[in-house]
C-alpha cells in the first residue's frame, strides 16, 4: 500500500449518462474509507471547479443520499465541456490546477469522462510530473457512445442501449398498428461510433424492432437507403428505420443538417435534425406513406428509470477500482473492463490501461458485426450487448416517481 | 340478465395508449366467459375491419398470450382513423356494418376509443335501431389526452402522465448539470386539452421538473412567454419549459408550424415542430444560452415500460364493465370513471354515460387548476393526478426486454 497521503478530487466531465453517478459513488465511498485520503472533494462542474477552486466537501453529505447516486441520472457534481489548451502552448490552466492542488493538498485526482477527459487527465498528469508535484491521476470511463479505446465496453452505454431497445419495441408496436402506410425514422446519438444505434437491434431480437439500421461505421448512400426503405415498405406497408446521428457519405460529410450555428466547446459540430431531413426525403419518394421522425434527444442518455443494474454495478466498480488502484500506487491509467465467460456466464473484470493509449482514440463497431448490406447488425453484436443490459433499475421510487439524490454541496475551504 | 344471444365484436380506434390493450383483455375475457356471447371477434383495425369483414376469432388465442395484453402497448387488434360519413348523407358504411353484423350474427359491439370513436358508436347504434337490428353498443374510453367528457379520467392518460413526469425529472437533471446557460423546451401531445402537459408538474412536485408549463386552455402570448423564460434564466442560468403541442394565440391560431401538408383522416391539422420553433425564437432573445428542443413524439403514448398499474387495472375494468353492462341490457353508453375517497384513499368506480352526452365534447383542464399567470398548474392538479400514476408496470420481462403479447390473429368465418 502507498504512503502518499492527501486529499482527493473527483470530477465529472462531458455528456452525462444514466449511471455516471454510480461511478462517483464508488469512488467517494472508497475514498472516504481510505486512511491515505485525508479529504474527499467533488469538483463542481469538472475541471472548471478545479480551476475555480469550487470543490465540495463530500464528507458533509448524508450517506443515505449518497447511496441514491447509484441511480440518479446526469452528473450530480456538475459537468463541463471546457477544453484546456496544450500545456506547451499555454500552461495557464495547468498552473491554476497545480495551485488548487497545493492549496487543498490534493494527491489523488479521479476524472470521470470520455475520450476528451482521458486526454485532459493525461495532460494534467504529465504537467504535474514535470513540476515535481506528486499526485496520482486516474481516469474513470463513461459514455453512452461506448467508443473508449481498449475497454470491452463503457459504463453508461448499456443503460442507454436498454432505453433505445425498449423504446424501439414500443414504437414498433405503435407505428405498426394503423392500417395505413407508415415509415418511422428514429435518430440515435453517436457521432462517430454506432454502438448505441446498433442497440436498437436488441428490439428486433426481442420480437419487435427496426427493419433497417444505419451506423456511421459504413458510408451512407442515399440511393441505397431509399431503395431499402422502399423494399421493406412495399412488402409490409410499414418501415421502422434507426439511424445514427453521425452517418456520413463516402466523403465523410454528415448527412444531418448542421443545427443553427452553435458548436460545443470542443469544436464538434452539433448534430441533429437528421431524422427530419431523411423523413422529408422519404416523403418525396413514397407518396402515400405517413412518415414520422423521432429524435429521443437527451431522453436516451438520462433514462435511469431503464438503467441496467449490470451497468450501474460496473460503473460503481469502475469508480471504486480507480481509488483502490491509485492508493496501491497506480497513476496515469484509466480503469477498463475485460469480459470473461465462466461456464457460459458473463463476467466483467477490471484492468488498467495507460491514459496515453486511450486518449483521443475511438473504438468503433467492428465491420464484421454489421451486415454486408450495411443496413443491420449481426448476431455477434446481440451476443455482445445482451449481457450488459441485464437487471432492472434499482432506482428508488417515492409517490410512484423517482427519488433521486439531493446533495448539499457544501464548498470546501483550502487547508493552507 | 339479458337473453340476447349472439357474437360480439371488440374494436380499437384512434391513437393507441400504453394500456389500451388492457381494455381489450378485460372485454375479451368477460365475453369469453359470458354464455350469452356465442363468439368473441376482434375487429382488424377498428371499424375498417368491420366494414371489410376482417374479424379475428379471439377464442383461438393462447390465454397466456392474451394475459400479456395487459401490458402491451399500441392497439393489438390494429387501429384506424377512418371517419364515417353522416348516415343521413351517405349510409353506405352503415349498411356494410349491418351486413357484417348479420353475417356474423353480431349482437354486441364494443368500441375502444376517444371522442371520435364515441361519435362512431353513437351513429352505428342509432342506425341499427332505425333498421330494427337488435344490438347492444358500448364505448370503452381511452386517450392519453384525458379529454373525454363526463369521466373523472380516461384509461391511458395516467401511464403517459407517468412517462412525461419521469422523463421531465431525468431531463431536468441532465439539462441542469452543465455550467453553461441552457434553455430546454419539451413539447407534449394534446391538441385541445392540456392534461398531459400539466402532468409534467408532477416532476416539479417530486423534486425536479419544469420551471414553466403552457397549456392550450390559456391563450398563449409570445411576449409573456419570452419574459417568463428570461426571468427564470436570468435567475438560475437554466430554464426547463414544457408546452402543449396545441397552444394557440388569442385568435385560436396554433403557435406550432403546420407539419408538411398531411392531415389525419379527421381533418385535424397534424401538429409538431412547436418546440423547435419556440427554441429558435428563444435563441434570438437569449444570446448566450444553448437552447434545446425535445419532442418525445410517439414515445409518450406507447411507454408501457412506465405504465401505471392503477391505469392498467382501470383500463381492464373499463373493458370488462362494458361487456357485463351490455349483457345486463345496457346499450348506447360509454363506461366512465368516478372518483371517491374512502378514508383518504383513492377509489375508482365505474358508471355509464349516454354516448350522446360524450360524443364530440372535450373536457379541458379547469382554469382554476392553472395558475393565474398561465405558466404553471396548482396543487389541485397534483392531487388529481398523483393517485392515477401509482403502481409500477406489470410488464413481463424476457432477456431484460419487454415480452409483449404475440397474437395469432386467426380470421373468423361468417356463420351464415
Amino acid at each position: 500500500m502507498s504512503d502518499l497521503k492527501g486529499a482527493c478530487i473527483i470530477g465529472q466531465s462531458g455528456g452525462p449518462t444514466a449511471v455516471i453517478n454510480a461511478s462517483v459513488l464508488g469512488a467517494v465511498q472508497a475514498a472516504l474509507n481510505a486512511p491515505q485520503i485525508t479529504r474527499v472533494l467533488g469538483a463542481a462542474n469538472g475541471i472548471t471547479g478545479v480551476l475555480n477552486q469550487r470543490l465540495y466537501d463530500m464528507s458533509q453529505e448524508d450517506p443515505a443520499e449518497l447511496e441514491l447516486l447509484k441511480f440518479t441520472p446526469a452528473s450530480a457534481l456538475g459537468t463541463c465541456r471546457y477544453k484546456m489548451k496544450d500545456p506547451d502552448e499555454d500552461p495557464t490552466d495547468y498552473e491554476k490546477i497545480l495551485e488548487t492542488f497545493r492549496k487543498f493538498d490534493v494527491r489523488y485526482f479521479f476524472y470521470n469522462g470520455g475520450n476528451d477527459s482521458m486526454d485532459t487527465c493525461n495532460k494534467i498528469s504529465k504537467f504535474l510530473l514535470k513540476h515535481g508535484y506528486e499526485c496520482r491521476v486516474m481516469g474513470i470511463p463513461k459514455t453512452i457512445d461506448n467508443d473508449l479505446y481498449g475497454t470491452d465496453h463503457c459504463p453508461g452505454f448499456a443503460s442507454a442501449a436498454k432505453y433505445i431497445a425498449t423504446s424501439c419495441m414500443e414504437v414498433k408496436h405503435d407505428a405498426c398498428c394503423y392500417d395505413t402506410g407508415m415509415v418511422t425514422i428514429i435518430e440515435v446519438m453517436g457521432r462517430h461510433a454506432g454502438w448505441l444505434t446498433a442497440a436498437s437491434a436488441l428490439a428486433t431480437y426481442a420480437g419487435a424492432g427496426p427493419d433497417l439500421i444505419y451506423l456511421p461505421e459504413v458510408d451512407f448512400d442515399m440511393d441505397s437507403f431509399l431503395a431499402d426503405v422502399e423494399r421493406v415498405y412495399n412488402a409490409t406497408n410499414k418501415c421502422l428505420v434507426v439511424v445514427s446521428e453521425g452517418i456520413h457519405d463516402k466523403d465523410g460529410k454528415f448527412i444531418s443538417e448542421a443545427k443553427t450555428n452553435s458548436n460545443d466547446g470542443f469544436g464538434h459540430a452539433q448534430l441533429g435534425g437528421l431524422a427530419n431531413k431523411l423523413a422529408e426525403i422519404v416523403r418525396g419518394r413514397i407518396k402515400n406513406a405517413k412518415v414520422r421522425a423521432i429524435e429521443p434527444s437527451l431522453l436516451q442518455r438520462c433514462a435511469t428509470h431503464l438503467a441496467s443494474t449490470t451497468d450501474a454495478t460496473e460503473a460503481y466498480l469502475a469508480g471504486k477500482t480507480a481509488v483502490t488502484a491509485a492508493i496501491g500506487g497506480d497513476t496515469d491509467k484509466m480503469v477498463a473492463f475485460e469480459r470473461n465467460n465462466l461456464y457460459g456466464q458473463y463476467i466483467c473484470n477490471t484492468k488498467l490501461l495507460p491514459l496515453e493509449s486511450v486518449a483521443n482514440f475511438e473504438r468503433k463497431v467492428p465491420r464484421e458485426w454489421i451486415n454486408a448490406a450495411g443496413n443491420g447488425v449481426e448476431q455477434a453484436f446481440i451476443d455482445y450487448a445482451l449481457p450488459l443490459i441485464q437487471g432492472d433499475t434499482g432506482m428508488k421510487i417515492e409517490h410512484a416517481l423517482p427519488r433521486f439524490a439531493r446533495l448539499k454541496k457544501v464548498l470546501a475551504k483550502p487547508c493552507c
